[in-house]
């Protein structure tokens, strides 16, 4: 939706943000674009420093930036002091979140099984499969190749992209969305060694998603052997990660691409799991915890807590490590000197 | 199914368990819970010594444990050597595994190739689609979304649940479960560089599944380019793992999730991968190896050895390196000491 | 297609790869395979000197290899600079790439969206989803399961194997082919923290793939924030890879399986990535670098650049610090000895 930059400034003020314009407030803006891609009529925004040089050469319209950068008099600025918060805001007002065609539910186009309820104003696009006994919430969306199974219960809002997989009794809160291709509740690696073979443990536990989580694309996220995995209110998840199962994830988590979580871990609230990290089985990672790109957890972690390397070790000591190996040449050398010099005073003192 | 506390004692006798009942053998068991879980009518167990002082507050009405722990003495109990597997037969026993609805093959509302042939008693859901010349086996179970590829051929008893993908010509052995979209025999990283370019090599192999083998979900195993891919008989696999082309796996491996083995290696029998483990092409895993959690193993391993790190090396010298890693800061201060008493040696040894 | 051993020297010759013939041209060649494999009527190849012994073993007909290689006199063979070349070739020639069953679009079988354009001869298979105002290219195959997304634009000669998802607006360059359960397009992990809650920044960039690029399977490619993710012409994937919103990956990289490339990176072109290896944000890597397995990059990576570990360091530093900390315990050895010598020499310095 179009604006000029005056609505604009408006619209961050009534959210309380403080925003400062700077320039023309009657410009007309019709997009959001990075800086380097804007043209005429274009907003933009500088959050990471390291792109500050890009101010020189934008072709945006304006600049949403801290109020300490200084930009070329010619563009026109809204200055606020969270600008990546400023922009998500404006991307909203003027883009909007994406719009899902509405399709009735066509129980000849799906396979709906007559015992499933589906929530008013639901859409159940032809190709999807609920089975029996589900319960859909009202205004849910349901892409094509999703398959919901027996028992599964799913809030108001929720939204499956295309070949999204919940296994028997899944529980999904309201307003959760799940991208493509996700599987969540499927049996995890559960098996007895009984006489020299895996007998498999049937898995009578289920998952539960609570309210406002998003889970990115391809992720998989195991059942619980007995009880529930649990994925806290409003934790987000990106792309290909795995949890194992009965994992407890706290609310406002935050797990990034290819993060591993194995089987019975707790973790907190607010915890943040950088890109390709892992953490073993049967361990409590505290709440406000980070963890670091490629990290391997394989003890607890304290509320608060950074921790990075593998195994992963609180984050100055890693770095402290890591400083130190580098130097191992340069300490190598420092002692085969010192035998040196010691042996050039042996050989001194003898004699003496 | 609800048993008597004594009805499960005989069971497990039965299985030549030889457990041993404490308390009341006709109370009533209608379902296995976690020690937290439990409620009354629950049996529960205990396995990790880590969670022994669960027994103070649990209320289940039983507890599978080993002889030599000490429980309160309300608690009923089940003494067996292997509380695991004695929870897991009395999971299978009150649980069973899941069941799946039979739906007779429908052929307007999946698609089957008219060449295809599907064995007796098995369920084909709507959705599903069996290409030319498939041979699927009696009693399998295809959900919805499932793809199988031209002259694929699945033995008795495969379940593949939903969205599974078989490229052509995959072999499945009896008794084989293939969790969520799992895809099989996809095109492996082959180009050959010709004049600058990546040329394609057609990849005329396949996949193998030995009977028995369960696969985890969003699993992507490449068909060979000449010859097969090997998943060897008994094996299993959790979620999000990747085996390259021509690679053989043997018999009874347990493959955690997101591990990663590249093309052209020979994992031997029995050999146990943890989360996020990575195998470098045409090497050797010995049978009853153990690869530790995101271990890069890049050379072969011996029979029975344990390694760990990356580059992956036999755990107990990987285990001293971290140790030795974690003294650095102090090897360097005792540097730092010894140049100084040299330093003063020198000084005095002068002045003499 | 069946040959004969002169033929096939012939049509390597036609390639420009100056191949040279020893034996007999009239032998009949039925099949390409592995020397292990190999039977009567099958042409096999040496390429990895690792498998050489297996010259004195194999039933191949033919082998092709280096003409340094000495091989057993009953074998015939062809020589060439560049047996896998060659291979590929005679793979190319005997067998040829897979085939596709022609299935006119059939809008009863398939959910095809009135507004959408379908190019002549293009497959679309039952079960397959084209949504509003999309646009697919002449000769394209569509498996079942794929979900074209809102106003997606695939080239000619596109390849979805089962099950890929495009988001909307998702651009497909020609000849691209993109293999099962892979998702282009979905959401990245953007969301900006306003008054302690995650706020869902609305995704309103795209992907792009340019021609001749293949992606493997169970992949995860987000779209940009703003602006374009995109893939670059002739760059190949293999599986359960994720690329982070805005990032650029330049023409003719591969990406190994379970590669990880976060948001706003820059690869350039020519680059290699090993399994597993993982880059963080906003850098920048070089073209014709080479990026180790289980790397994990923080730092831009210059032209040419090969790097390893975690983090990523040039290679040959880090093989040197692998070196040293090996040996670490006997560089403690040392220091302790030296430490001894030290209080020996103070010891006597003292008496004197």
């Amino acid at each position: 939706m179009e604006a000029t930059l005056g609505e604009l400034h408006a619209a961050l003020e009534q959210l309380g943000m403080k925003p400062r314009l700077r320039g023309n407030p009657d410009r007309r803006i019709r997009r959001v674009s990075t800086l380097e891609d804007a043209t005429e009529g274009d907003v933009s925004f500088l959050s990471n420093p390291k792109y500050e040089k890009l101010l020189q050469t934008t072709r945006a319209s304006a600049v949403v930036l801290r109020p300490d950068v200084v930009a070329p008099e010619h563009l026109d600025l809204i200055q606020a002091d969270d600008p990546y918060a400023a922009i998500t805001a404006l991307i909203v007002k003027i883009h909007g979140y994406r719009r899902h065609r509405q399709v009735p539910p066509n129980r000849s186009a799906c396979t709906i099984h007559p015992t499933a309820q589906i929530g008013e104003g639901a859409t159940i696009h032809p190709g999807a499969t609920i089975d029996e006994e589900v319960v859909i919430g009202r205004g849910a969306v349901i892409y094509p190749g999703c398959y919901i199974g027996p028992r599964c219960r799913l809030g108001d809002g929720v939204l499956l992209y295309p070949n999204v997989v919940l296994y028997d009794d899944t529980r999904v809160g309201h307003r959760v969305t799940i991208h493509s291709n996700t599987v969540i509740g499927e049996d995890g690696l559960g098996y007895a060694p009984i006489g020299g073979n895996w007998v498999k443990i049937p898995q009578i536990g289920h998952v539960e998603i609570e309210d406002d989580v998003e889970i990115g694309a391809g992720c998989a996220i195991d059942r619980a052997t007995l009880g529930r995995t649990r994925i806290g209110r409003g934790s987000k998840f990106s792309n290909l990660i795995a949890i194992g199962h009965g994992t407890q994830i706290g609310e406002d988590c935050l797990l990034v691409a290819q993060v591993g979580v194995a089987g019975s871990v707790t973790v907190g609230d607010h915890v943040t799991m950088a890109g390709q990290a892992g953490v073993v089985g049967h361990i409590r990672i505290g709440d406000r915890a980070t963890i670091g790109a490629k990290a391997g957890v394989t003890h607890n972690v304290a509320d608060g807590e950074t921790v990075l390397g593998a195994p992963a070790i609180p984050i100055h000591a890693m770095r402290r490590q890591v400083a130190y190996v580098a130097r191992l040449p340069e300490l190598n050398k420092q002692l085969k000197r010192l035998q040196e010099r010691i042996a050039e005073l042996e050989k001194q003192f003898e004699r003496t």
